[in-house]
């Protein structure tokens, strides 16, 4: 909310404790198992959905905090799902393809969604960058057959699309895979979920306090 | 997401059918407390965040759905605190203060967030318009204030600010004044559930299926 009043920051920083106090009654000893950056983003996330089910829902794997700070710090293209996700983010080599005159030709010619077929247009740009998914299932089994079949290499890919059709495998088969990534257990995710660890990872790129 | 493909409608429709097979599991009898319109919101909230807490926790004031596809109808103007709301929802006349110059002068010189002083330069779009405020409690608390000091007149508020600090006691004062009203009992809320209960209205105000 870039809080310039004191008002707003007290709220803010009140709030961070008591979620940060929450965590740590919530995950109880298995706490130890993550590092200081994961617990910030971990945070991050339940701070911006106030529900604490996603202190246990997150997921890391390879290193993915790691090799986003290296990608942000490159100036690596970020790709994301959908509009309101790119919004939310403060990264300015962000991309979203959703919109995209070509995406819209080949959803239709080959009968994919077009939330999977903007991550096709997006190909370039995904390797060796950060792909971010905070909605749709499809588009995140699209950046798998990319990596899978095609031999694209992101850096870091965030995958949390949220529903109760397809989302929770998406992000099984994402985590399959040897890719770094974020990711959540079950339904659960979507937009506020996909920019608050985009934006943890940014902020630590930059050594602030996330 | 607009989906297109044969793929994309049927997850859509499956996870539809999930969603409103699961929100009558959780709110067994007290179902029969909503209208028909009411569990099209509610279920559109738990699909966006396939948090099935959110059946219970969503409240309606004064017929607000009725209040709103009329002003929709009228094509009255929308206020939003964030961007991010702002581009989820599918309404043109649409406004979002937070970057606005006034707003960084007023609070700058009232010592209040940015948010409240949004909703400020925001009054002359608010009286006899829809306010949707689903990230600062302290939007909310200005909202409130305009009405009750000021004598604006919204049609109606949808108020789901998200926090663990001040989010649930400004949509507690929400509901305690007399306008129309949707808002959600505690904590949780957020850009997908203000998005997706402004969505559902422009969608019935247009007749289509939500």
């Amino acid at each position: 909310m870039g809080a310039i009043s004191r008002d707003g920051l007290d709220v803010a920083r009140r709030s961070r404790e008591i979620v940060r106090e929450k965590i740590r009654e919530v995950l109880g000893e298995d706490i130890e198992r993550y590092s200081e950056w994961e617990m910030r983003i971990i945070e991050r996330v339940v701070h911006a959905t106030a529900d604490m089910e996603y202190a246990k829902l997150i997921r890391f794997k390879n290193h993915p905090i790691e090799r986003g700070i290296e990608g942000i710090r490159n100036n690596c293209p970020m790709v994301v799902d959908v509009e309101m996700v790119k919004v939310g983010i403060r990264y300015d080599n962000i991309f979203s393809f959703i919109d995209d005159e070509r995406v819209y030709e080949i959803a239709k010619e080959e009968g994919i969604t077009r939330a999977a077929a903007a991550m096709r247009v997006a190909k370039p740009y995904i390797d060796r960058g950060i792909v971010v998914v905070g909605n749709a299932p499809t588009a995140l089994f699209e950046v798998v057959r990319l990596i899978e079949e095609e031999g694209v290499e992101p850096r870091l890919v965030i995958g949390v699309p949220v529903g109760f059709v397809k989302a929770g495998e998406s992000k099984e088969l994402l985590r399959s895979i040897d890719v770094p990534s974020i990711t959540t257990e079950g339904p659960k995710g979507g937009t506020p979920v996909a920019v608050s660890i985009a934006n943890g990872i940014v902020e630590l790129s930059r050594g602030r306090e996330v």
